[in-house]
């Protein structure tokens, strides 16, 4: 399965993280269509609805600074207007923790744009029993 | 945002998890694609293709039983030739152990049936703080 590190909606991908890394949430915001859905390891449903992650991304803004980050090994399946996008992830935080992360983004094209319409972030193998 | 439990995909979905917590994997294997990818909370790196995901499969063969488990909420953005699946879900194990989970699944139509091409686990709030 070939890697493909120089697709598009890599680029895309690391300016909104760039941006993420630096406390501001508006570069996904302003990448995600109005249907876009949501999950991460510390809300309790799924949020639907860029409404409703806007609210929550707000409540995030300036707290986060990351020194550093990757992704690891990006993949983009691509077929008609959708595209996935999955990768690892690591970033280091300016209080020197590094962390790791599993992600999967699904990509809706709109006319000449990509709009993201699903986020899941997750932790790689924080340590928990498959029972 | 409607809520779609009646999608064919969430039956298909459902059918898969059945035999899933009956301990039999392959349900799952049947509805993949060759180039499915594959996220869960135990595996250090993404898993990239139907073979490695049917090894990984293998090895937990007959170790999970589930008492009973349900799917909440989910939703399908069907485009094109691709759907995506996201969905919460709750499952009792035989030990008495619940469960929370986040959950995307994305599927490609091949002719007539749906394939899965990316499948994304991970444990909701497992109680990690956002730093």
């Amino acid at each position: 399965m070939s890697i493909q590190k120089t697709h598009e909606l890599v680029a895309i991908e690391h300016r909104a993280l760039e941006r993420w890394g630096q406390g501001d949430p508006s570069g996904y915001l302003e990448i995600s269509a109005p249907d876009v859905v949501y999950f991460d390891p510390f809300v309790d449903y799924r949020i639907d609805g860029i409404e409703a992650l806007g609210r929550y991304y707000e409540a995030l803004r300036g707290t986060i600074h990351a020194e550093n980050f990757e992704i690891i090994d990006p993949l983009v399946q691509e077929h008609g207007v959708m595209a996935v996008l999955t990768f690892n992830f690591r970033c280091r935080l300016a209080s020197g923790a590094e962390l790791r992360w599993n992600c999967t983004e699904v990509y809706r094209r709109q006319g000449a744009e990509w709009r993201l319409i699903q986020s899941h972030w997750s932790r790689t193998n924080p340590g928990s029993s498959a029972q």
